[in-house]
């Protein structure tokens, strides 16, 4: 089977010229990354972050070749969106380069050998492991930094795992070349092949999932190909941790003192963040409350909105998704429609759709992700309306909460409700435009992803890593960083906390 | 139904008194639960360390008549055994307790706002937080440790979440008596109603998996059982985490000059070790590779295995499935009996059974894991027979190998391939006797446990948290512990370590 690829600006559909991956070449291709993750245990950490520079340099190098054949596969603008991109996918790397080299995140600990209130104790030295190989399905949204040369590879090989990436229909020269930029940059590097594999189609996808020598997923998509796939493991006969953010609304609040202060602000962000990249972001707020009063800000949206031009849509599936779904608001949720989308003269397009809902009729039926430039408005006569509606909608990535100094403490209940549903509360912002950071969270409860970890910042790593301890090792059977009298990064030395001191 | 339960010593199976949970008390306590977890987020940690402590006084207060009912319900000795293992869960709620002062465990990280390679970036502050409600399982060999007032309960406590245990069917009146005790506790000390549940019956435990409002589940107990529970969960609308720590054959490896220097010593750990508690621990070294030349230490294995009495196994269902898992290793597994095991003349007793295979005829046939006394003996000519005899069977919790100094560098390439499999090395030692501390790892990949968290040492609270992120949050919503001027706990600020200032 040949892969095609499809230029969302044209609607025109190609052959890539690429074959669908065999059963033959997925076993060859796991079989070299299980014998890439045993080489990877003789090299050091610092080897490790000059690997991740070097894919860094690898990617920015082949920035404008990989940008433009991004540009042609998503339709998403090449500046700033695709160049902002591409330099976050070097960023991510360089950034976990930098945390491995601290090394806190290997969280070791050392309890020496001695008396404890139950009797003597060995001693126990623990510290994290890399998993093995990893499989990474990325998003068809960003064709670098939630796909092959995306956050999930970049923290599984920061672990030391091989990765074996799949390709996504949606982007797969993207995808390819985005390969060929990694492995180039990693045979020139000295890593060990094996290291990065690639494979095509969706069979392949599926036995890659199945694959024993598969030892963990990261898979960024939609909630029904995350529930298949999490099906899949379940039959393996050793299942492996999923890590899936699968769906996401990010209710946005806007209170009447928000409003009050600054309307015009609002109406600028809130459209500016639903219709960026054509709506198409994990963080979108799909869904806003703001006061019935709140008029001049609803006709300032709905006016922005119905004099947008239509944007290019990522492919033909989330074209026709948005149009279903919209149905389905209206037909199902209850919702009317403010502004009606429209497509443009050719390609996969589509204008952003405004939907509006009282508050106290929001259900399930009217929180549906819509991926693209929609929204929907829910209207309240009182604040107290605002989460009972939100316990009819699933747990999010964000939710956004935008008030004055002084309806911070009436709204202290609604915000400890929000807190339990998502994985980062933005006040006074609007949650697109993650920024990639030590103590980001890119996560929530489900659908939103897996629920103790998180898909962005450096303690996406820890997705990839298991403990091991070692009770009563002679000292050169150990790891070098739990040794006796390496200082090079922090650990926890008989339950104190221990900084690395400089020099090592 | 009415719960019965049986003393191991005698065979006697009497009725409790005790009905099985119906589904409407099922929904009462994990409602209660649900709004405990809302309570609980009025407190601090402090408080909740208080908490912890008051409950391992709770405990203690009532050490005879808990021992003496576990005593009953389990045939284990009083002394040291149950004794020790109410030691042990009383000191795991002090040493949570400790953990939840130091605030480490909550990987507090601040990003100041500010310009980065990508742009300004907003201030995020991230932190771990409770989970919800938790459904906890124990083990039917740990009464105490693993069960009721085990380190599932402590450490979901210690992390903020509320308990719903599972009344165990081997213990239920020891289960009635450890919830009473926590829960007489927990009033005395103030703690919000519904922190703590507990729930009788097959059907009751399966509804609690599936209830909305458990938030994750701990377990440990038999593979059949875990995968029942994971097919439960992965039918919920909204998985959670499952953890479980399901089977582990915990092989051991003894050295040509091991057996050199001290056959008499190893035999001895050796014989106490896959005999202690009846041989019913987790991680008990059910699989050891000797050099076939050691005969005289098979010799002293087997006169000491001889020469045991029969102990009470811990139910009927375990010695049943002793005999069967025996019958099969030898019949399928191809291994040769040493030491026939025989009852005693009353109770469900069983004396030691020892089995002998040549080493590079393991295979999965003989690797299965049997709860209670039984060694089979893996012998070798060669040391290189042995890593291929470990990849036939599954992945352990521990791994043990007993050497001298100069053997070390040979055993290196086998050492790696252990630690591939195991979550815990132990070096001239024995895996039974799991000590309980910061570093402490107690898993391992799949099926020995959920393979990137520990169900034993401090960092088993992990499990039970999630992350979340403020982005731009005024300061008087922050947690106290994210407050720019908080010094009481370790952070992360601006991508660097800092420890904690005395004083607060």
């Amino acid at each position: 089977m040949t892969i095609t690829t499809t230029d969302p600006a044209t609607g025109v559909t190609s052959d890539t010229g690429i074959e669908a991956t065999t059963e033959a070449e997925l076993a060859r291709i796991t079989e070299a990354a299980a014998s890439a993750f045993t080489a990877l245990r003789g090299y050091s950490r610092a080897w490790r972050a000059g690997l991740l520079r070097a894919l860094a340099d690898g990617l920015e190098e082949r920035r404008g070749e990989l940008v433009a054949i991004a540009h042609a596969e998503t339709g998403l603008a090449e500046t700033p969106r695709l160049n902002g991109e591409l330099s976050r996918s070097a960023y991510q790397l360089r950034l976990f380069a930098e945390a491995v080299e601290e090394g806190g995140y290997l969280e070791a600990v050392i309890d020496h050998a001695g008396d404890t209130p139950l009797g003597p104790g060995p001693e126990i030295r623990r510290m994290l492991v890399p998993l093995g190989p990893v499989a990474v399905f990325g998003a068809s949204n960003f064709p670098f930094a939630f796909s092959v040369a995306g956050g999930d590879t970049a923290s599984a090989l920061a672990a030391g795992n091989p990765v074996v990436a799949k390709a996504h229909p949606s982007h797969p020269l993207t995808s390819r070349a985005s390969f060929d930029a990694l492995r180039t940059a990693a045979e020139g590097y000295g890593a060990p092949a094996g290291i990065l594999g690639l494979v095509y189609g969706q069979e392949a996808g599926a036995a890659l999932v199945a694959d024993p020598r598969v030892a963990a997923v990261g898979f960024t998509g939609s909630l029904a190909t995350g529930r298949i796939l999490l099906d899949i493991i379940e039959t393996r006969e050793r299942p492996v941790p999923f890590y899936g953010e699968l769906s996401s609304l990010n209710p946005l609040i806007v209170s009447a003192g928000a409003v009050a202060a600054r309307a015009g602000a609002i109406a600028d962000g809130l459209f500016a963040s639903f219709t960026g990249s054509a709506g198409q972001l994990c963080t979108k707020p799909g869904l806003a409350f703001l006061p019935r009063s709140a008029t001049a800000l609803v006709d300032a949206i709905v006016a922005r909105a119905a004099a947008a031009e239509p944007q290019p849509l990522l492919n033909a599936r989330i074209h026709d998704a948005f149009g279903a779904i919209r149905g389905r608001l209206l037909a199902d949720g209850g919702a009317d429609s403010l502004v009606e989308p429209h497509d443009g003269p050719a390609g996969i397009t589509c204008s952003p759709a405004v939907l509006a809902i009282d508050a106290s009729r929001v259900t399930a039926a009217v929180a549906e992700e819509a991926f693209g430039p929609l929204l929907v408005l829910a209207l309240y006569d009182d604040p107290a309306e605002i989460a009972p509606a939100l316990a009819q909608v699933p747990d999010s990535l964000t939710a956004t909460v935008h008030a004055e100094p002084d309806e911070w403490d009436d709204l202290a209940p609604l915000l400890a409700e929000l807190e339990a549903t998502v994985g980062r509360l933005v006040f006074n912002g609007y949650p697109t435009g993650v920024r990639v950071s030590w103590g980001q969270h890119h996560g929530g409860p489900w659908p939103a992803t897996n629920s103790v970890h998180s898909s962005v910042g450096v303690s996406a790593i820890r997705r990839f890593l298991r403990p091991v301890a070692w009770q009563d090792a002679p000292a050169t059977l150990l790891p070098e960083e739990l040794r006796e009298d390496y200082t090079g990064i922090p650990r926890r030395v008989d339950g104190v906390l221990t900084l690395a001191t400089l020099g090592e």
